[in-house]
């Protein structure tokens, strides 16, 4: 057992504070990876204070993972000391499950969540990169291209993901008109990714306070959903809408800004059930669909993608001292466009 | 100009009631036909009944249409005097729209529908299949296979569309599991479909009333939806479901029985909103959408395809005189499974 120092949630209503936790011996399949830098994702806010239930305190949140590989079991071919790697959202996938999917895991029974989540030995908690080290599954460990700087690459392995997945899938690239709906810390990377993916991008954020960041990470157009006129405008225009926004929109309005046989797909989660109309679907083939990040093969693929075009996430490094005043900015949406704790203030912490 | 006979709606209260009218000299690319039978479909109701508004009266409902043709214009290549032929929702498309897109006209701008729709000419108002003849242009007329009988091929042209277009589009086929939710008009007609096409069928009805007759048309299991335990036992099953009614359902405890990237295809209309939770969508990356009807194109190539399996409709003959009692019981879901008018009782009406 290895001693690892980190910052964690002991109560749903507690801030984060200085926390200290054994990480697992590594097995021979495992990396140990010492951690640079975690991105702050809105998930962790609602996780660590219990907003989404199932909270098993003490969580160390962050699954935003960038760092340099330490160790590594026998049986590891794929990493070596030294190299830049990243972690996500899940350390381990179908445990005890029959029908495996190894290109869709992240939708099959038996994820095994990189924080407040259970290893595969049924017992011992998953604690997450808001810390000083983690041990990985060789299996669940991403090479980080070296053109990207770790702090900014941080966040792909959400943000990123959770956009590149549903702009993959869906197709976007040149001939497609694509709609980002918020231009925050998931936003702000589907435009960069869409934009490289060749498609034409259009920002739809609530005003025009962010247009001059959006056209220069890649937009093609940039409107405010609080002009009226931009749903009449803009009717029957896009065959791809990702909706970045967990907050209560005006649905059916943008179902209106579709193609015949457009996607609305939602990678935000709002708190009530989306009153989508069946004539907003019916005449035209329209789809409402979810997305939820991406496998770890599909997100090695996104970050060599986002190598090849260097991509990374605009961000605001902190302290990790600072974090509880982080969620707060967070929850305000006052980031641009996301933040990042740089681990080695945790030596000071 | 030729006097038609028909049944027709005055009045959004009234009771439909003997109608003549004049059908348009038919032009060198017209084809006119003697209807032989006439489909009826609840939306022959909503119109007349202006619950979905736009009703401009007098109103000849029908847009199931049977019949054989009469004559031809000069023009017309595809069909001859004889030829048993087909008329659905529209009889002209793509009208003074810019964007003409051929295969899937039925959701372009433009559409001239086959009844309570204005022609091409700006002022005509178009009437539909409850009357003795029809004029139509060549490309809006289809051919009904020879061995299909008239009368249960009329409602292919609405009921069988409806519900071939997204089993064909969502790939309903070997290894594919399908429900079919409902099982009246559209959904029986969804059961033989999707059937032919070799997939796993199963009816999610409310009750199990209707289980004999679903099973003798082609289901491999048939489940009431009024027991819970159908939703526990049925938990991720389904690669489409195929939702027929426009009642108010648990739309979430349907999307609990798709499989991962199933969709959920709504063809009937319900009054209100469909309340969609996020988290019904993103974890396993679901899809509700909407289908309706069909192209030309598609539509006579599933007439092609019930030809091949000797699909029609299960359907219920009657007088046109007892078409408001019809209507009636259309409404209380008291048919097996479609009403199909004898045009040959017009001359007694």
């Amino acid at each position: 057992m290895a001693i690892a120092r980190g910052y964690a949630a002991t109560d749903a209503s507690k801030p984060l504070a200085p926390f200290t936790f054994e990480r697992r011996e590594p097995n021979d399949d495992d990396v140990v990876i010492d951690i640079k830098f975690a991105g702050v994702c809105h998930s962790d806010i609602h996780t660590v204070r219990n907003e989404w239930g199932g909270a098993v305190y003490p969580i160390v949140p962050g699954h935003e993972i960038a760092g340099v590989v330490t160790a590594v079991g026998s049986k590891v071919s794929k990493f070596k000391v030294g190299d830049h790697v990243g972690v996500g959202c899940f350390v381990d996938s179908c445990v005890g499950c029959a029908t495996r999917d190894v290109d869709l895991e992240q939708y099959m029974p038996g994820l095994v969540q990189t924080y407040n989540s259970v290893e595969a030995d049924g017992k011992t908690p998953t604690q997450g990169g808001y810390s000083d080290s983690i041990v990985v599954k060789e299996g669940y460990v991403m090479s980080i291209p070296d053109n990207l700087p770790l702090d900014a690459a941080a966040p792909l392995l959400c943000a990123g993901i959770t956009l590149y997945s549903p702009l993959h899938h869906w197709k976007a690239g040149p001939g497609k008109k694509v709609a980002i709906v918020g231009m925050g810390g998931l936003g702000h990377m589907g435009v960069k990714i869409a934009h490289a993916m060749g498609a034409e991008v259009t920002v739809l954020s609530q005003s025009l306070s962010k247009k001059d960041d959006g056209l220069r990470l890649g937009a093609d157009h940039y409107y405010a959903t609080n002009d009226k006129e931009t749903f009449s405008k803009l009717a029957g225009t896009f065959d791809l809408i990702i909706c970045t926004v967990s907050a209560e929109i005006d649905w059916n309005a943008y179902m209106g800004l579709l193609k015949v046989e457009g996607s609305f797909v939602v990678v935000g989660a709002p708190e009530n059930a989306i009153p989508v109309h069946a004539f907003s679907l019916i005449p035209g083939r329209k789809s409402i669909s979810g997305s939820m990040i991406g496998s770890i093969k599909e997100t090695q693929e996104m970050l060599d993608f986002c190598g090849q075009h260097n991509i990374v996430s605009e961000i605001e490094l902190i302290d990790i001292k600072d974090i509880n005043e982080a969620y707060e900015r967070v929850i305000k949406s006052d980031v641009r466009y996301r933040f990042v704790i740089d681990m080695a203030t945790l030596k000071a912490a």
